[in-house]
């Protein structure tokens, strides 16, 4: 079964742009988090509602390949999906590309732990370990 | 010949840290970026200059593994070295460090392509080449 | 004649916010520049445009008065306009506000003056001066 | 009896820069809150121990004029000084300048009120309350 993939569309911001005028690409960075934002929201548990419940989502590794570059004013849409999930920790996968062309602009991967308020490793919780379907659990 | 390796310290602002209290992981991006800058200055072509010849070194590929979380206030180091020389190509390894401890809070890799301003790839400005031992080229 | 007001709608992204919770007040700087761009988008004349003929808007001068903290996820509207109009300089006005309430939570100003990419000080660009009414002009 | 300026110095970062080729003018932002941070350092009460009391100091006011740009590697002055202090609210005021030259590329004032971690308006604590000079508290 293959995964649910989520979309979210920005327009790229001046202050997003570096000399070379382009998207400086530690941007990449929060666009992608911004496509896990809408994964959760549309997906019926916004991340605001789980860090409310006393967890948090901790980065543990991000890889992105920039294959072209996006200008100020470029819609550009970031598509997301969940590539794996265990226990303690999940994988999401991306794609950035250009809203109307649908050009790959970058591809990312990123690994999570989950941890709580004190700093413990903890469980996913079960709504969200539900979004992975589980025959690719483990 | 081990490559030779430029550290540069930081002192983590408030700006950077995120409801966690921890440094938010775009922030690495700039980091890194910074020991870049830094090693290109200790070496003597500082990439203002590299820039001004009418060159860019545009990032095509970001591998970041978080370890542990800094904080504000905190004094971090990045230690950056050249991994890899082509003539079109070059990629770039840091680790991340408390200053104090010397205990690893991330490692890197990052892959990058030399640019003209018209967009064409060009090969690496020689002087730059030359920071890498020659029996490691290709 | 009052001034036309243009309305920008944005969700508040995660890494916008900061240790007490709330959007870094850095981020509405960010705002605001998405505000004008918003402006001069809907007014027909997108500011990529503007600097593709060669002029820069640059900020003179800000002044931000923030009367309640806007936090993730929050959906927040920028009504901006055009406060003056002179010959080589301009101003624009600004309520930053929530979508769903209509709540203050941020007023703003910022002044602007017109350069070429040499650095020399220009005229406003004559499409741009019409947008704010003649009567106001000196 | 005149204020006590507290300076700290930076190089510019490439990641501040915009497609003008200078530094976009959201990192004021934070350059003026890395003068705090310093200040409040020097003056033996790190504002990262402010917090682990209890308190936040929030701002409620930011007013920069932008005089000249600064590049990346240009190495930047932030001088600090608190300006007023109310038992409710202070006032920092800044120059920041070309370290080389000393040449003023922006001046700022900030308005701060404190907070409980609970959102409650507080008083200044008095160790921070002692670096304004008596005769000018009110």
């Amino acid at each position: 079964m293959p995964p649910i993939v989520i979309s979210t569309t920005l327009i790229v911001r001046y202050a997003e742009t570096d000399p070379m005028g382009i998207v400086h690409h530690k941007n990449y960075i929060t666009y992608l988090e911004e496509g896990r934002s809408e994964y959760a929201r549309q997906r019926g548990f916004p991340y605001s509602q789980f860090e409310a419940t006393g967890y948090f989502l901790l980065v543990s590794e991000v890889h992105i390949r920039h294959i072209k570059p996006a200008r100020y004013e470029q819609s550009i849409t970031i598509n997301t999906w969940i590539s794996e999930m265990k226990s303690r920790g999940m994988s999401f996968e991306y794609t950035v590309t250009d809203t109307q062309s649908g050009e790959i602009l970058a591809t990312a991967q990123t690994k999570h732990i989950c941890i709580t308020k004190a700093g413990q490793i903890a469980k996913i919780p079960q709504v969200w370990r539900d979004w992975h379907t589980p025959d690719e659990d483990n």
